[in-house]
């Protein structure tokens, strides 16, 4: 199954991520590397009088995602064994999260993960996603690392 | 305003933990502490052969619950800085999901939470929570600190 | 070996731990808990007007105990994964360090490490310590988990 | 004064990152960044057969550089809040430990940082640094954030 597939099936697994909306934007195979989008909608909004997305719906997709880079990068069945989020900067109100993560390191039981949270400029995070998962075992298209 | 109406309205604010059915379970003024509750529910399923909520789920909660300790000790309008969620185990098939969060220690600016998610057990916890909120100001019942 | 001997050939690899003054001080291989004290000197300090240690030192406590823990447990060869330490109120000055540490849960290749670091009064900790370590193999007398 | 004289007089009020070696190599004021070298030396080896410098050694690396980023961008008097380091591989035998970090975002009380330690190769990284520390005030020269 190719990588795109394998990370659209991981999103459909996830009624919690397709509720909020999230959307697989592309997948890098060779870097293990994946992006999502979220776009802003009202329900997903903290306070009213700001709409910006709340806190916790940058937290979900971030999980999501780096679940999803593992997948990418050949391996089976991730589960986040720890994750941690540093949230940098409010959110700009109407204005959807783009989030971009990827698996740079593998051994032989733990996939190591970071990724960033921001709304169209780069060098602006709203937050940033350090993680380890571990995983079941290797697709054949992962390789011997 | 009360501390259980400060959560209940933290709640409130929150539409996405609403959508998930988050419920405060107790709340405890003197220590900080907070409790909250999220009933099993097949559309939150992960894999559906499993019958288990899926690990965002938990994340969600975690995250929520932090904050709603951190305005349960009398603060204003806490933004979480960074937190950390190890995941212990897996969760149990058909069952809810008890957290339990506790604002240990406040500096000037700085609030400090750990909580942890369980199933009924607390000797057998899903995840544990470490994280830093930043907070406005003090609520007069806060007290100097 | 007994766990007291094996927290004692830990702590004597690690010529970091034992040039830092580390002593152990309890073991306690049912709950695979551990602490251990840093006595205050001099060569220690950070700033010499305030006569407090230096947080590095808290750093080093913690990540050694962690380890410590894990072997008390009765596991092998633990390597930290990853760790996480909160730093919640400066140090006294002239006090030694007295940290805690327990491995609370194993899974088939991860360790998982909380502790807290203090000066006598665990209701007022200096550090916290969350971590996950991974680890060869179980010695018999870790038995089945 | 200059940021590499401030750097300098950072690790001077050190006596632990001194008595380790570790250098200063180099100080970037515009990204708030510093890279500093811990050369390797017998009597910071672990396990004295494989000759490689033992863990505690890194996290006593990453904390004291992750303090002089922040130092570096013009903020006075860190303290770390919460750090969390990643440890990806064993380091190799016999060589010297490289770190380089980044204070890559302010906010009014926060500096965050990033920071990696290889050998001598970026892309085959022993650690990542991810931590937030709490400052006193802004120097002239910081700006205004």
């Amino acid at each position: 199954m190719s990588a795109e597939l394998l990370a659209a099936k991981f999103l459909g697994q996830l009624p919690h991520a397709l509720a909020l909306g999230i959307e697989v934007v592309s997948v890098d195979v060779a870097r293990g590397a994946c992006s999502m989008r979220l776009p802003w909608r009202a329900e997903l909004v903290g306070d009213p009088a700001q709409e910006v997305l709340h806190g916790g719906v940058i937290t979900a997709l971030l999980d999501s995602l780096g679940a999803a880079a593992v997948i990418v990068r050949g391996l089976y069945s991730p589960a986040t064994l720890d994750l941690r989020i540093d949230y940098l900067r409010p959110a700009t109100p109407r204005s959807d999260l783009i989030a971009e993560a990827e698996c740079y390191r593998t051994t032989r039981h733990i996939a190591f993960v970071r990724g960033v949270c921001h709304q169209g400029d780069r060098e602006r995070p709203v937050a940033n996603l350090t993680a380890t998962f571990i995983f079941a075992e290797r697709t054949r298209a992962a390789g011997g690392v």
